[in-house]
């Protein structure tokens, strides 16, 4: 699709600096500025002519010179900006295609067989985006199969055919940690992402209408599945390594018990065993203030012929950035500098923490599909390792296995609801009293009872020469996670792990230190593949 | 204001059991509920009409079973949960007066003096609403000053006008660490609060209208000289102690600084010598999500005589509980279970944690108003207790004196434009190498030399006993801070410094330790208090 540049920019969350000024104006003139005179903003109804409104009022005469308030109103341009994007979509989709979301030109493996995913859904079919480097040797024995973090797509690494630039540039390349002169490195696209392959905002086969919110409820296992059958149609039987970091992590573990004849080595770096309720709390609320953008929920989810939410999108970005990033760099980079000193502070942003956070989510607003962050990030929620989890999952295939003869004629097709799961009665705060503290004795038999059946459930790799890399600053992720992984593989017999811990003193970048440490992540990774 | 007790369950946020019906039903009789077939869900223009829509939808006929998609369409009764809360708060704000914020009955004092605040606002005159236990002695010796943390009320203990029991019950008391049979307990609602002091939901004298948005920026140092106000009428020229936990320990440091003759003793339990850039960035996304409601943003929080931003307040909350309580303490109190695991997982909560957030949130969105929330959030974000910030301040006061004559007489009142700092260019990601890596060698420099700037502006308290009270699992005020105050004023040769951190050991309930430990946190406040 052919984006003209400048709208280009504004999807890329860009303004351009004429249509800035009304907030950056008052820096040049402060005197010039709404003074405490001024009548009160309008009240709006609906955020379109709010901002047509605001449009307006920016350029009203000033008011004469007589008292109102006792003290100025204060101004909101962090809110007069998403009205400014609201007003800029409105008007490109009045005249033009909708977005799609598109990381560059890539390969496309397309399954005409459907996939059975772990909850019961089913694809008719699906793609999968890929991307390669390197060169596949005779005995297709040199493939590395390199999984992506929550919104990444395949690329990578650059190519020909797309020369920008990929996610981790310098770890994939000749003498690279991922060395191409060895290595033949393939990546993908999830299933459910929006960069090429079958996501929420496919069209579903069946409706000819995109899947939204009709799409299924998918695992971390649903998406390696995908990527085992992309390897079975490039003839690779076995991979030299799996690889991943972050999200991708989960995923290179998860192919490691799904199939551990398939998996050579396996490499995880600041990934996790389960989902810890930490995680899946800061992942909860971003879902929460994503779906209560209006554009998401009057919709519920299905807004590809409207607005996207991209307010929704920019605020579970901000969130997301908080926990991708750790205190003690924050501490170092921003401290308590404020943007500009010279001003009175603001309820917008106003620290340069918060111009950061602010900047970081208008710029991925509309980089990514809404849906496909509910979906991907409800999979990360879902994974656990633990083989309580893996029989029931098995024995619901195996009910559910039946749907896949209907949805090759495309004749039957599943029945359950995918519905909301809240208690009856609301969720009880216990009693907050020192009882809790008497009866609730700090210690984790919770956790050994659970490690048994982790111990159990990662019991498939324990002859899979296994690197698990992790960083003492990364909240998202934690340190501990990581020793969990190490120690479970070696309590399951497994002795070919290597642990590897950043301590602050090499990393204050948190979760994010897989994209920016080549040193050190990438080092172990290249000494470790060998 | 007497608000009929249905209308009050609502408001805070309780959902009648027979509303409720369209998410519970599928609980009961799952066949029943809205199979894959079902026509697309239609999309609805505004908030309102989505709740009107979405009551008719519920008890729409099942249509033909035709198959319309691959997989059913997932329901969203976490939405349709807001549409409900929307159309109750319609009803009743079409029949009734607006919601108005209360802890029950208390004390009033009224300042009729104005009050300049540190950023040049200006309040002609404010109230503060306070309670207090135990009887103050002849020489006006034994009061001890509570200070609250974000969002309480004065009500911190029950009293005879209102039995209620308070946010620290078990804290206050004859023999409690507070003992009533020693000390004057008074607790008052902060200026900027909603429970009965000044804030932005009070009339402004000057417009006769809520101050909402022209509420002038404030700060910790305002709040404690509001406080001030309060003793100097009640002829308490010196305090006993200075008590406080969270905002409340920011404000205890405060009154030591602002005033050291004033105070005897201070105590801060997980508070804070300076806000760092992780508790400004939580605090950050609240702020943007709570402004982004469409009832906040289409009024720019003139929102007094129309629906409140009650989903915008409900998220900010999730996300605040997020920061109250600890990973290590929800790994062991909710693990990875679900709500109810029989049925296949939701993109609305579904986690034990997810639900426990849910609650918090909807138990408190319209227990507090919302701009109060904004800018007591702010005023926690700029508190600073470093030498320079106090010099500026000093110097900013100066300069605003004139205004207190103008605002006695109302003749003439401040022109400062409280406006949105934002940078011209918006924030650059750094390269995202190995060259920072390289180029920024972790360190402490940048924190060394702002500690300096901390011994200076906290040299005022050198002579004050202070006892410092941390908790390891705190994330959002963690034991590094605790420590920093400690250092800081031992640093600035105070020998009568008391730092007590609670490891893991003893509480897994990060934050919101100083709520539930009454033997640790209220154990060595009793023995320091003596």
């Amino acid at each position: 699709m052919n984006i003209p540049k400048p709208i280009i920019n504004i999807l890329r969350g860009g303004v351009p600096r004429a249509a800035r000024s009304s907030s950056s104006k008052p820096r040049i003139h402060p005197d010039a500025f709404q003074p405490w005179t001024a009548a009160r903003r309008p009240v709006h109804s609906t955020s379109k002519n709010s901002a047509q409104a605001a449009a307006v009022h920016a350029t009203e005469p000033a008011l004469p010179d007589v008292p109102q308030s006792s003290n100025p109103q204060l101004a909101f341009p962090c809110l007069d900006n998403v009205e400014e994007r609201t007003q800029k979509l409105s008007r490109r989709s009045m005249s033009g295609p909708e977005p799609s979301y598109t990381s560059g030109k890539h390969e496309t493996f397309r399954s005409h067989e459907p996939i059975l995913l772990d909850w019961g859904g089913v694809l008719p079919r699906f793609d999968i985006a890929y991307e390669t480097w390197g060169t596949l040797n005779v005995d297709k024995s040199n493939a590395v199969l390199l999984h992506t973090g929550l919104s990444a797509s395949s690329h990578a690494h650059s190519t020909e055919a797309n020369p920008k630039p990929g996610w981790w540039e310098k770890f994939i390349g000749p003498g690279a940690p991922l060395d191409t002169n060895k290595y033949f490195v393939i990546c993908t696209n999830v299933l459910g992402g929006c960069y090429g392959s079958t996501g929420p905002a496919s069209l579903d086969p069946t409706s000819q209408q995109p899947y939204a919110t009709s799409f299924p409820i998918l695992t971390m296992h649903d998406m390696v599945r995908a990527q085992f059958r992309l390897l079975d149609n490039l003839g690779i039987t076995q991979l030299y390594a799996s690889v991943g970091c972050s999200m991708g992590g989960m995923q290179s573990l998860a192919a490691g018990v799904l199939d551990p004849h398939r998996i050579g080595r396996i490499v995880s770096v600041s990934g996790c065993a389960r989902s810890h309720p930490y995680s899946i709390a800061m992942r909860h609320t971003q879902r929460q203030v994503l779906m209560s953008d209006p554009n998401w929920a009057n919709t519920r989810g299905n807004y590809y012929d409207r607005l996207p939410p991209h307010q929704g999108m920019k605020l579970a970005r901000e969130i997301a950035t908080v926990t991708y990033r750790s205190g003690p760099e924050w501490e170092k980079r921003f401290g308590r500098q404020r943007a500009d000193p010279s001003r009175p502070p603001a309820l917008c942003p106003d620290f340069l923490i918060e111009t950061y956070l602010d900047h970081a989510g208008e710029k991925w607003c509309l980089e990514y599909d809404a849906n496909s962050l509910l979906y991907v990030s409800k999979a990360m929620d879902l994974f656990d390792l633990g083989k309580a989890l893996q029989e029931a999952t098995t024995e619901r295939r195996r009910q559910n296995a039946g749907k896949l003869q209907g949805a090759m004629g495309q004749a039957e097709v599943p029945h359950d609801s995918c519905s909301l799961v809240l208690p009856d009665e609301p969720y009880e705060e216990q009693d907050s009293s020192e009882d809790i503290m008497a009866s609730e004795k700090p210690g984790v038999a919770h956790l050994d009872s659970a490690s048994e059946d982790l111990v159990k459930g990662m019991a498939p790799m324990r002859d899979t020469p296994t690197l698990v890399v992790g960083v003492a600053s990364d909240i998202l992720f934690p340190a501990f996670q990581q020793q969990e992984i190490a120690e479970t593989l070696r309590k399951a017999g497994n002795r070919l792990v290597t642990h590897v811990e950043f301590g602050e003193d090499r990393s204050l970048f948190g979760h994010d230190t897989f994209l920016l440490d080549l040193d050190g992540v990438g080092g172990e990774i290249k000494k470790f593949l060998g």
